[in-house]
């Protein structure tokens, strides 16, 4: 079947609104794609805010992505952005967390929050870093609950290490500790790719549906999920590293549409327009191995502004 | 009874080398204590290795420590270690690690390694320090078992981080993680209290009755052994910290025997030297509030050496 | 002389209001030292203040600091602080300074920064790290003033490293980058030694004679002042660091005082009070190889919290 | 006139090799470019050492570089390397440096070593990290000759920081440390920029030409050459970014000879290829917001790895 053959292969993105947007382009779709429900909203100057929703299997099919939602919230300038502008994008977090959190369990329900990824690699850093920012008042609701509030959530955290550094796959690692301390809900966080520099930790993803570590650059692991885990997972992704060869391809439709405004289109253009360019990029790209995935140069200081906006959105969501 | 009294007040280490020292000068025993057997050695001119067995409960009372063994490797100078010393330091971790997990399991039993600690706080980083420079080979034996030596021992590795940051006790986490993945042994990393700060990060105690996280420094956690995990419990401990007022104390000491000596000696300072200095110490010093614990400045360098040494000595001895 | 040489030998700490109280009680002075003139003020609960001013040559024999003012600004509990304390120990540092800073030179001459320390041994580190920072304007006047308010006052900032990982001192760089850049003023940190473990980095000297690097640890170097450098040096100093022998030394004391309280009294107690007991601990302590500069456990996040007091102190203080 | 625009505009690399490559291909230029001269040597199976030679104006004017040697050391696969590769490339770049120091000073010569760059920015911190494995040599031949063998060259160190946050250009900083210390050379460590993600962490360009800080991104600052600072200055620089337009403009250029190559070669295409690329890559990309620089996703690797190649190959390059 078409498409999914062209999901398997093409989106290059773990962000569910850039493949959404792939997949209307790629289909000429003027309107919502079936399965799909969309809303958007903007908050001041800086921020915007869409919720896709997947609905049923069509729309699993069409963008890949599992039936709940997604809500991808985009923060202008967040580069270089001040204490005002974190404080406002961790407010959108903190609105869309606190919505789906409420959704999922109740109000004092124990919440385990876990930061994916590797402290050493800075594009890989996001995870760990939210989990040093994260108020945990599980241990003090045991040992010394007199200096909490009335009703305090018990909140607790780890950052479990990826793969490559532990030998544990991490949902062998998750699995045992939910077994063993009983949370209601778990919020992941994880750095994504995307299809965009620009979205680079500007954009924060929100889904109910839990995340596979490492699906968008090609290295799948087991999924955490309420499948694997018993709980339900709520998944927090920023975008830190771009395909090279998706800055490639997406350069080259740029080009070629700028080629064609400009009146040199011909059949041979219109008929590339059609092909998958990403796949003969990748493909023209091979010999040369440069089939790398980067980031941009600024990376340790976003990801620091990131795990700022994430880390104050959890803890103003957890607790009332 | 006297002497449980004074086990519980007095020893204000983790080694089992000191609290034995301790003992035998409180009470005056010239040779062995009874329940103890200890054997000594040296290797070359800057490493000295200590065995101390506790063999039963009599052992047990004297020195406040689980029956089993407690090597203690001091190394001189390791401060201003170049390359060679760290070298041979670990090759003496390497050698009585071995020999300890041999009588445990089998050569080629999976083997978790875990490093207590907080990696953001310096005299309490060696454990996280240690876990990245171990050479993991679980997954590979999963997923490219190709790329290995016949024979490779399955060996993984976390760092659950501590109470305060997580708000999990650390029995939870690795409970969890051996209850999935089902490892046979488990080396723990982590740092010590010590009496002396030239011990600090000079020395390095491996014992094979597992260990009780903080027990040195008064903040007491679950223990972490056989009886908890179900599975054999070797650790390996390195003095990082020493309390001030244990520094203020055995000075004191130093001070009296001095005085004494120059033949200042009277009945006041023979009773002096009966009390309880340490109590004494403590209860002077508490309403000036300096009851802190401490480490050298030097700390930063110090954990960097004894990282190599102790990731090189378990490095060597869990692979042939 | 007596005294010219106890200075030599005993304050052990880089505080002149430690120094003035160390001499006043060592030679039972009940009012003011002769050439001194100090003033207390205290701000809130939490914060005093306490400015020492040497007036001749007179006050500097006796505390053994140069002619000038050296405020002390003591900060209750910073070492648990949240954001309103660190922000209102920084406002103490900002009146301070901004009224040293008038007095030396006019509202927009060029300042310079100066972090001293090595940013890798963590109670070395705050320099380094204050001068992160600081908000530098010197290029912005040059490159795009359009961007800055009028009458912004150029500052720059360095951190020149320390001997032993550079070779060169401090001044020599100093001094050249001054004849390159011409400012009007150099503002220095500098991590000082201190008597007390409750002062380690819970207080701020103010002085405006410049330093001496290493001063308070033995490691003299060539001083950082409007005799070296040809233009005026404020030095800002916080402790981070205490000698084991001080620890001792000051515990003897209270234990002596405690000993003779209750009555034990006797003549040979009473000598011992006049002697100098740093350096009978000093001498006990040689053979014990135990003279360590010590830091508390702490550390790491006393610096941070730090070294944001005293960036925000200079930048508040340098621009209107 | 034709070139000095192209060079103004094109190159997009600091490495003198890719230059040269890059005006060949422009000028279908077959055998070598007039006022060039180059020599290429393989060493092992991993290492590619080419010496270009800029002999004369005719030469500066064609690749925009100096007259004076450059010196290109490839790795292969530095990325993935163990002791033994990093040991071998280290050796490489103490040859290389040995001979271009012999032809500038004599073997005593007192020698300052420069780290440029960023410690907070991974892809820019390579010099900061490559100075703290320095062997510095100045200050113990003052205070401690002792320690050090006969004929020991004074070698000294700084990392001067980056404008951005001195506030001070670094001209200015260098130039106050030689009229203070009066080194006879100075050995600069600076990160560049490539044509190539393959080429990132992979090279090392040796130049006895100085360097100007930044050329390769567009920020161009003041030089740091024998005409700027008075002594000769041996420049290092290692590839650590490249930017997005070029990678597109890089794979739009793969892509049109491709398609060329198939046979759909048509005069539009043809044309295409005579126009600058990159400079309409910029144009399309610039209303996207996408000129980003950017790094490989393993740069933190890829540095730690390369400052122990470069310090190394100093360390044996400037002692005997």
């Amino acid at each position: 079947m078409k498409w999914s053959v062209k999901f398997m292969m093409n989106f290059r993105t773990d962000l569910a609104l850039e493949r959404r947007d792939l997949y209307r382009k790629a289909n000429n779709i003027a309107n919502e794609i079936n399965g799909l429900e969309t809303q958007e909203e903007t908050i001041g100057e800086n921020v915007k805010v869409t919720r896709v929703k997947v609905l049923n299997e069509e729309g699993e099919q069409a963008i890949g992505k599992k039936k709940g939602s997604y809500i991808t919230i985009d923060i202008k300038d967040l580069k270089i952005a001040g204490e005002d502008e974190i404080q406002k994008a961790s407010e959108a977090v903190t609105k869309e967390l606190k919505a789906l959190i409420g959704n999922l369990v109740a109000d004092q329900d124990d919440i385990l929050v876990v930061g994916l990824g590797n402290l050493y690699v800075t594009p890989d850093a996001l995870g760990p870093k939210v989990i040093q920012d994260i108020d945990i008042t599980r241990h003090l609701l045991t040992y010394m609950p007199e200096v909490l509030e009335q009703g305090t959530r018990p909140v607790s955290a780890v950052s479990p290490g990826v793969l490559g550094t532990t030998g544990i796959e991490t949902v062998e690692i998750l699995k045992g500790i939910v077994d063993n301390i009983h949370p209601k809900l778990i919020i992941v966080i994880d750095a994504l790719a995307s299809r965009s520099i620009e979205r680079i930790s500007s954009t924060v993803q929100i889904a109910d549906t839990g995340i596979v570590p490492g699906a968008g650059v090609g290295n799948t692991r087991k999924e955490l999920t309420i499948d694997t885990l018993g709980i339900p997972v709520i998944a927090i992704g920023v975008p830190t590293v771009v395909e090279a060869a998706t800055i490639a391809a997406d350069s080259l439709e740029l080009f070629i549409n700028k080629v064609q405004e400009e009146g040199h289109s011909n059949e041979f253009l219109n008929q590339l327009k059609e092909e998958d360019k990403y796949q003969m990029i990748k493909e023209i790209l091979a010999p040369e191995d440069y089939n790398f995935i980067v980031t941009p140069k600024e990376i340790d200081e976003l990801i620091e502004n990131m795990s700022s906006v994430v880390a104050r959105g959890i803890n103003f969501a957890t607790q009332k």
